[in-house]
This record gives structure tokens, sequence and C-alpha cells, in this order.
């Protein structure tokens, strides 16, 4: 656990739990990384800052879903930070914890891509803290959402390569098997939908005028927050629709192709047929067939092969069945 | 960045910064299009006007989504314009953005088809400025709005045009493969769907009675407009069931057309399979086999051949196969 | 333009546009028919009844959708009238506006089958004009939504038929095509229902208390429209799930019939199939073949060929194939 | 017509008008069965019991929807009873409505199952008369709603019934053509839940306490049984997602078990054609063969062709297609 | 039926009627286990606790949904408890009704896994009895909730089973008919999603403040409760989708598997047939085929048919169908 303070316009750090209780006593504005769960943690955040033992359970507690509660005294909020994955199938997903306080900011990342981003944020601008907690929290919780946008785009990407695939490829000989993959898919963004879903709920609810802990002037810069996390939403929305059509897609083109393969092969047996027939017919073992000692009996036999199977084929292309 | 006014009755440029400030400060109402982004620009924007950094970050930055927000003294809205385009699969989409003020009426366009037409709106009517920002934002609105309906009826042949192909023609020799075409309509058109239902709630937002800068006499033609655009929606709406169905029914129509053909052909081996038989039959070495003797032999063979055929297609006819 | 007027109980007509205006200065209760446009007429409407020019520019427009708009002192209602159509596929459809004020009610219809419909409700029941707008109003709006109903019943018809003929024929030879017939159903339902919908929400507008023209005992009769207009409503929902769910059915089930026939047809080759592999195997050329010169050989080769033929259609109907 | 009215603990019918007005008069609580329509039974209603003429309308007019229709001083419900049906596809549906006054419950039925019931209910408790209008509402409505069950239940049997004959036995030889039953099914079903959700809404509106006519002991009750129907309207529900699924998985399942079959005789077909093969090989008429010289020359054609139906069955297990 | 209270930090049981009566009467807080039913039991529950005479009903009826029925004393819930299942098909569900009054709380359990959990979280923590009734239902809501999740994750495994089992093996030889084991699946999960459905309603309600029992400070617990319970329910949301595309998935891959394995079987007779004619050819009996007599004839034969299935295979490969 250290805490943040800003002296003389730079970002400072406390490491001693003494001296952080005393700058939150003298009221000063406080960034504290929480850290590794401890008793002595935990006891120091519900004595020194008042948290309620409900926020201190999930802090330390298994991840969950993105999530806002207001304590009387403060704001819990819970949202999901996601990584520049290289394969978006395999998202880099982190949560950060953000307790608001009248003075201070508490936040708990453990894995994930938020950790380095977050000083980074205050070291570009260190007044956000001077300005209050909520306009801290305003800058954190706009960094993550803005590193949905390229993890987005990856997965467009990725459907698009699907789609090109199902469009020319699927039930040819050389079409993958892409069913795992679009299942694979479903269920990342089925996930991503999901998560997409209650942070937009709580960036609405932040955008609102009805919490103590967000100032008016602020509030109008989380509902720009929530304006361009409900783009990232609608796209989730709209990539789930896509996958789901494209599941169908996939397997009745694929049928349809092997279909198609399985005409075209009928076709040739049926072209076919004819001619052994004759073949046959000419085999038989009749005395009395006076063609066959014809000196062009076989030459005739084979134009009524030609003959026929372009008969065949022309009434073929006449129906446009070829 | 150029301001218009209106003077005796006919419409008037300023060009000079220092000559629009004047007017604002004067109390004259300005129609001011704001133009390529510049430090100045934007100076200019937040002292003369108090526009809200939020709005101009908004104007400047990347072109997004249709909204409507709301300060403290302007009313800030972004809309969608669509151009009247030759392939309604590349729709001409511009944004305009509407900054309403109390004197004053902002807008910025860059790409897309409202340039013009703003200007013609106020110079056919140059009244709209003097009865104040809010009638002039609604005609401008009211044009882009009233372009859409030359879109829809494009995209509504495109639609009727894939779906008499699928009718008539799908699965056939001379069918094309409309499942690019198909998907790339759905890609518009839930674009489309997603606009104009942003873009509804916004006209909806308009004609109610919550608005400030909206008086309640213009807030009556804005529920026109709203009216009008609901149809628009609607059919954007229509047009996306449409087309779902449109993929579903092609694919299946594709499949039975192909089975149909399987059909016919497997009908056409099966009628030639106990003829194939019967020669065969005749084929077999036997000794013991007097009628490949008799005179009348093998006109009896091609006899029993005829009357098989006859008889299975006499059968298929009974069972509705043919 | 002509006015309807109650003396003595009996309905009459004034032509006259003075005589129409001094009559309704005389607070006497009027039914206008508008008729058709002209800039005199516009010109009367907002003289003389205060009508505003939304209303008229919506009355003398393009035909739109069903809405209700309320202004200061007048209602304007647009309601869809439908005729009893021949063939449910080309709906008779027409659009009555309706505009209530406190002493007049105010219709326009061009085309459709309102026109007739609403005189003759009057001379039925002339108190209706004495007891005011409101109720005039409600006896053409209940006039024209009765309407639907025998239009509903040869929609449902026209359904129950395809959807027989798809049970019992799709896939059959004598099947027909019922693709386009069933794309233009949806269509037709779509956009009905598109109008019922509007119609109902008009409706239950109407039938609650909070429109100052219609007064609280005419409102429960309005409310019994509104009950009435909801089956209508609900009967096109359900039309509409039936006609999409018979898209489906149909073409699995034409899929299906022709698959059946598949089949039977692979059935009756490969029943064949072995007795021409007997045939083609006595036809072998081998010298030491010995059943060949066997008096009861070629018997002996039809028996194989029976029991053969008995054995592999036994084993099908113990597999129940056949 | 005829009242039921409680004396000394008794139910005693009133069959007189001029006894019944009387015990209205007297304040007396009257249970009052309409009976057959008349004019003199119209007139009374209105004259004695104050119903309002909408509500005479409905009562007497062709049978519609549940409703619940709050009057000034009257509250009337119109309930859908069920019988218990042998053939649940030919549901035994009744209608009763209900008029609720101060002192007063008028019914209403004419066909359907509740005649008996009523009655049966009243003499089993004649307190409930003595309580109150909405308690002897309470009881009838309440008895109303325990028929579903049956009902439901015998509904529930037969879909499960269909979903085993699916599961087991579609695209076999012994399977039923089920698509009747199914669509016959989906339309009973698509009936039956606008009914209960309707019914449903009614018992909501009757368990909130904002209707005059419900005392506040007697809403808890109400509440009771819109609980149980609630259950019953989940069922409802329940089975149109069955049925909906049953359709798609029968119209694929009978596919599957089809192309099934086809690709066994396929099989069959491709393992006997490389025999015929070399029976025809072994059939040609070429000089220079030796092997038809051979004393084992036979033999090992025959040899030949089981390698290589063996090879090919081989070859297709490996491959998993047998 | 018998009671717990606490005597100096222990639970201590009470079992004599009257001693509970006694107790309840000194104000002690109560956690009382009603068992089985008996007219004695239910007179004690209305005099000595109060409770209503439908709560009553409903804890001896028969089992129902998950609800909550505010009364004027009382708060009466109904949650569904369930046990961690070998088989996930076979839930082990119990309910259990809670009745909160404002020093007691009874429960009612007879089936299923939630007997020794209530008493087990009691001992472990005696001071919630103290701190109030809110509390004490709080803990038991809060371990019967927790046991959902083992019964999800069980779930999950098994859907995943499938899933896997319809990705690699549907359709093939090996391939178990899945389809009684999904429609299983779905009637579970959706029999889930109905009780999680409520029963996160009844949490909801449990977690806002408009519960006369439920003080401010525990409803923060129950809203804690809610959130994870919200987990459940949309994983159980999550199950259908999962299981409803998994049916649609199995059928057509299944359906694709075996048109694969026509297609090929197809592609082998397709390659075999113009072998077959060519040895019919020379099966003919023409006199005049002098290739007969060439001693390297047949020679010539074998080659064309190698060349012949050469090429058909090369064809077959430019055109991707094998």
């Amino acid at each position: 656990m250290h805490a943040h303070v800003i002296e003389a316009g730079q970002v400072r750090q406390i490491r001693d739990p003494d001296a952080i209780r005393e700058a939150h006593a003298a009221g000063r504005h406080l960034w504290v990384e929480i850290g590794d769960p401890s008793a002595t943690t935990e006891a120091f955040l519900t004595s020194t800052f008042g948290v309620h033992p409900l926020i201190v359970e999930d802090i330390f507690g298994e991840r969950s879903v993105p999530k806002i509660d207001e304590f009387d005294t403060h704001l819990y909020i819970v949202v999901h930070a996601i990584g520049p994955a290289r394969d978006p199938l395999v998202a880099d997903v982190g949560l950060l914890d953000v307790v608001i306080g009248d003075t201070f900011v508490l936040t708990q990342h453990r894995e994930g891509p938020a950790t380095g981003l977050l000083l980074d944020r205050l070291q570009r601008n260190p007044k956000l803290l001077e300005r209050g907690p909520a306009w801290l929290a305003h800058a954190f919780i706009d960094g993550l959402v803005d590193r949905y946008e390229p993890y987005m785009n990856a997965l467009r990407q990725r459907i698009d390569a699907v789609e090109e695939h199902v469009l020319l490829r699927a039930g040819l000989a050389d079409g993958k098997d892409l069913l795992p993959e679009l299942f694979a898919l479903r269920r990342v963004i089925q996930a991503l939908c999901r998560t997409t879903d209650h942070q937009r709920q709580i960036l609405r609810r932040l955008s609102r005028g009805d919490l103590a802990q967000i100032p008016d002037d602020c509030r109008l810069y989380f509902r720009d927050v929530y304006d361009h996390f409900t783009r990232v939403d609608e796209h989730a929305e709209d990539y789930k629709d896509a996958i789901t059509s494209l599941v169908d897609a996939y397997l009745t083109v694929q049928s349809n192709r092997m279909n198609e393969t399985v005409k075209r092969l009928t076709l040739m047996s049926t072209v076919l047929l004819p001619l052994n027939f004759i073949a046959s017919f000419y085999g038989m073992n009749f005395k009395n067939m006076p063609e066959l000692s014809w000196p062009w009996g076989r030459a005739f036999a084979v134009a009524e092969m030609f003959a026929l199977a372009l008969l065949v084929w022309g009434w073929f292309k006449t129906k446009k069945w070829v």
C-alpha cells in the first residue's frame, strides 16, 4: 500500500501508513494504491478511510463483474480494463477497483494492464488530484475505456477474416473447419457483451446527477466517457449479431457447396448412364442382332452414344441445371 | 470560420473574427460556419461564444454518432446527413455539428452533402435567422432529414432486386452468388439502423418540451420532423428484417433448387437402371437361354425395356414424385 | 368543402363558405368535409377554425402514417381505414384526417372506403353532432375500426389456405411455388402490423384521460374502441408470427419431401444393383464356369436375384428405412 | 335472470324481478345470474343496478378477450374459464363476465364449464356473499383459475408425447407426419398464451391496491390467485418455446434421418460398384485375356471381389463413415 | 416444531410450545423451524406469531415458485436451494420458506439440502440472532445462494462436454445421438432460468430500501447477495443461449458431416463409372472390333481406364471438390 500526494505540483509517494493517516487527517487529497491483501491493510482501510467491510471484502475477494455501489460516504466502482491483445480470443482482461471518498481515491488492481497507466495519467496532469477525487477517478476510468478501441478493432478484423473465409471457401476442399473458431469467438463476444453492458450502465449512473461524490462539472466529463463507451457497447452488440448469423451462414454455405458438388457429380453419372446402357445393349447375346455384323455397326453405336450424351447435356442446359 | 448575419432582409457574410465578436456582443442573430480547426478558432469559440471545452473537443475530434447534449447555455446536436448515392451500398454519409446558443447557431461540417444545402435554406428564407437560432437549426435539420428519403428508396429498390433474384433464379445455373451482396447490404442496413435510431431519439428529445433553447412554437415543428423521421426509422427496421429473412431464404432456396435438380437426375437414373439390368440379363452366358435364339427375342427384350420404363414412370407419377 | 349542421334533428348541408363561417361564429356544432386542396380552403381553415399551419400542411400533403397530435385548441388525428378487399394482398387502404375542435369536426378523405360511411353514421344518429365533436369523431373512428374485421378474416383464410398447401403438397409434383405468395403476404402483414400498432397507440391515447377535447364520458367509449382494436392488433401480430414460421416450414417441408423422393429412388437403385451384379457376374467370359452349362443354371441365377432382392428389402424393413 | 341472497345462512334464489329490485333497494348483498339477453333484462340492469350501457353491450355482445374495465361505481371483469378437455387441442373454453358493485355481483356465462361451479362455491361457503361482493368474485375467479391446472397438464403430456415421437421416430418408416399436429398445437398454445397473458394482467390489476371495489384484506387473496396464475402463464410461455423448437427439431431430425438412410444406401452402392466393375472387366471380349482360361481364373476373380469389398469397407471404417 | 434461542452466546433449542410462546411474549429473538404440518401447528403460528392464513396455507401447501410477499407485520419469502448434484440433469432442488417478523424468523424446509446448513450458520455466528431476524434471514439466504455456484459449474462442464462432442464427432460413426441429452439439458436450464429470474427479483426487492422488516445496514448485505446472484442468473441466461445454439449446430453439423460422406461416396462412384463404361464397351459383341484381337488390346483398355480415372480425379482437384 502506498499513497500518492501532490506537493508543489509534483507527485510524491508516501509508503509509511502513519504518514498516510496523517496526510488524510490533514485533509490532503490522496490517491492510495492498496496492493496485496493483509489483515493490517484491511484494518487500515476501515479505520483510517472508513471503508465499509463489504467493500473491503469485495476488493480482496474473488474478482467480479463491473458494478457501482453507493455507500453513505463512499462510491465503490469496479471497472473492466482490457489490454491490446495479439489474439482477440485471449483478451487480456483486468479489473480495477476504485473507491471515491470525499478527499481520496483508493484503487486496487492486481492483474491486467491498468497498473502503469494510472500513474502515468496522474503524472501527466498532477492537478487532477488537487481538483478532487472524482476528477482523478474520471481520468483513470477514461484511460481504461480508451483501451477498448484497439481491442474492438482487432476483434472486428478477426470476424471479417472469418466472414471472408465463409463467403469464399466454406464447403470447398481448401475450406477450414471454422466451427471451433466461430464457437470460441461467440463465447468471447458473449462475455464481452455482458461486461460492456454492465460497464455502460455504470458510466450512465456516473454521468447522471444523483451521486454525491461526483460534482456537477465533472459529471459532464463522465457523460462524455459514457458517450464514447456507448459506441463500444453497440459494436459489441453488432459483433454478437454478426457472429450468430455467421455460424448459420457458415453451416448452410458449407452444406450448399457440398450439395453443389454432389449435384455436379450426379450430373456426370446421369450423362454416362445412357452410354453404359447402349454398351450393355450391344453386349446382349441375342442371335438375331444383325447390326452386330454391320461393318459400321460399332461406329454407329459410338455415334448413338455421342448423340445421347449431347442430347442429355443440352436438355440439362435448357433446364438451367448446369 | 465565417458568420452569416441578416441585414435588410439579405444574408451577409462576416469573415473578420473581430467583426463577428462585435456583432455577437451587439446581440445580433448569427449563424457561424466553423470551418477548419485551429488553436485560434478553438479559443475564439470558447471566449466569444462561451462554448464548453467538451463541445470544442467533439467538434474537431474524430467523427462520432448522432447525439444531443445539453449544456448550461448551449444545446449541442450531432446529426447524420446522407446524400443521394448511386450505389446504396456506398452511402455518402456526413455529419453536421450544430450548437444552439441564445442568439447564435454554430455549425460544422467537413465532408458530406450538407455544405451547400444549409446556405441555400437560409437564403430562401432569411427570416429564419431573425426568428431565432432554434428556427434556423430546425430548417437545417429538416433539410438533412428530407434527404434520407431518396436514399431509402434506392435501398428499397436494391433489396427488391435482390429479392426477385432470390425468388426466380437462386440455385439455378444462371443465378449469381448473392451472399457477398446480401452480407454487404446487411452491414450497411445494420449501421443505418443504429444511426436512425440515435437520430430519432435526438429528434424526440427536441420535440419534447424540456429544452430551454427550443421555444414552444418551434417545438411543434420539431415534432413534425420527428414524425417524418419515425417513418425513415421504421423503414430501416423493415429493411433489416427483410435482409435477415432474405439471407435465410436465399440459402434455403438455393439448396432446394439444387436438391430439385438432384432429384430429377436421380429419377432419370432410376428409370434407366432396370433397362440396364435387362440388357445385362440377356448378356449372361448361360447355354440354356432359348429366347436368345428366338427370331423376335431381341424385339421382345426391347419391349420389356419400354414396358418397364413406362411402369416405373407411371408409378412415379401416381406418387407425385415427378 | 361543405359543412354538415343539425337543424330540427335533420342533417343539413352548407356549401357556402360564408354561411359556414357564420354558423361557426354562432357557436353551432359543425362537421366539415374539407375536400380538394386550394389556397382558398387553406386560408379558410386557418382563419375561420384557427387550424395550425402544420395541420393544414399534413392534411393536404402526401399521405402519412396514423398519428395523433395535440395542439393548443385542436386535436389532430390520422387513422387508417381499410375496405373489404377481394384479394387481401391488395388491401383497399385509405386515410382519414380528423381535426377535433371545441365545436367542430373537420375531416378529410380522398381515396378509400371512408366517404359514404361517415355521412351514413351521422344520418343514422344526428344527435351525435349535437352532443359534441368528440362523440361524432368517436362514431367515425369506431366505424372505420369495425371494417378491419372482415379484412382480417380474409387474411386469415388466405394464410390458412397457404398453410394447408404447405402441409399437404409442398415439395410434391403438384405443389405450387408458394415463395412469391409467402413473401407478398409477409410484406402486406408487416405493413399492416406497423399500421395497427400506430393506430392502437392512438386509440390508447384517446381512451386515457389527458386530452382536453375528449370529455370523460366519451373517453369510456374510446376505451371500448381501443379494446376492440387491440384484438385486431393482436391478430396482426399472430399473422406475422404465422407467416414467418410458414416460410421456414415451407422451405424445410419442400426440402424434406424432395429428400424423401430421393431416398425412395436410391432405395430402388440399391435393390436393383445386386441383381445387376449377378447378371454381370454370369456375363464373365471365364471358360471354367460350369453353372453356365447346367440346365437349371439360368433359373438358379434368377432365383439368386430374387433371393438377394428380398434379403435387401427385408433388411431395409428391419432398419425401418422403407 | 335470478338472484341469490343469503337468508339464515342459506342460499335462497329470487326469480321475480320486483323482488330482486326490492332486495337491492334494501341494501342486501346479491349475486345475480343474468341469463339470456332481452330488452327487459338490459333495462333492468341499467335502471336497478346502474350498469353502464357499455357493460351491457359487452355482456350480451359477441364473446371477447379477458379484460378489466373500471367504471365509476362498478368493476367489470371478463375472465376465461377452461374445462378439463379430453383432447387438449379442443379446449373447452368459456367466458365469465363479472360485474362487481358495492352490494352485488352480476355474472353472465352461457357456454363453458363455469355454470355449476359458481353455485357450488357459494353453497359451500355462504358467508362469502355476506362478507361482500369482492369476496364472492374472488371465490368465482379462484375457482376458474384452478381449473387451468388439469388442462395445462394434459397439454404438457401431449407435447411430451410429440417430443418423444420426434426424438425416437421422426424420419423413420414408422414415424408419423407430425407437422399437422405440431401446427395445431402451436395455434392452440399461441391462443392460450394470449389469453393467459391478458388474464394475468387482470389479476395483477386486481391484486394491486388501486381499485375501490376490492377491499384491502381481499386484495391479498387476489394476489394469491395472481401468484398461482403466474405459474400457468409461465407454463404457457414454456410450451410456446417448446413447440417452436419442436417444429424446428422435427423437420431437421426428419431430414437427418432420411439423409442417414441415403448415406447408408449410397455406402452399399459404393461397396458394390467395384465388384460390378470386376465382373464387367472379365466380360470384355478381348482375345488376349489368358486368365479367362485359367482353371482358377473364376475363383481368382471372386477373390478379387471379396478383397476389394473388404478394402473399401475397411477404408470407410477408418474414416468413421460407417 | 422447535425454536432456537440464544442464551449466554449459545444456541439453545426449545421444543415445548408453551415455552416458545413465553419466550416470544418476553420479546426474545427466536428462530423457529416449523416442521410437519398439523392443525395444532397451524393454530399456533396464527395465534402466537400472528401469521396470516395465506402464509400458513402456502407453507404447508404444494411447493411453489420463489416469491416475496409483504404482509402488514411479516415478510414472507420463498427461496430455492440447490444441492451439489452428481448429475446436473437431476438437480437436487429444495425450497425454503422464510417468514421474517419483528423479533422472530420462521423457516420451513422439508426436502432438499437446506436443513443442516441453517443450523450450522447460526452456530458459527450466534450473534446473528441477537442482531435481529433480518440478519439471520440474510445468513440463511446467503448460504443457499452460495450453493448455486458448484451446481452452475457442473452444468457448465456438462454443456462444454456436449459442445466438444458436437464439434468433433457429431455425424460421424462414433457420434452419439445427443438429441435426448440436449433436450433434457434445455428443459433443465429453462426451469433454472425461471427460478433464478424469480429469485433475482426477490433479492433485488430485498436490497432496496422499501421493506420495513429489513433495516438499512442489513440492506447493504442483501445488495451484496443480489450482486452475487446476478452473476448466477446471467450464467443461466448464457447457458440457455448456448444450449439453443448447440441444438441448431448439432443438427446442422450432423447433417453436413453426413452430406460430406455422401459427397465422398458419390465421388468414388463418379470415378468408377467411366471405368465401368469402358469395360462394358469392350464387352459389346460387334464383329468389327479389331482392337479385341490386338495383342496389347487389353493392356490398352486398362491404360484407358487409368488415364480416365486420373483425368476425372484431377478435374475434381482443380474444382476443389476433393
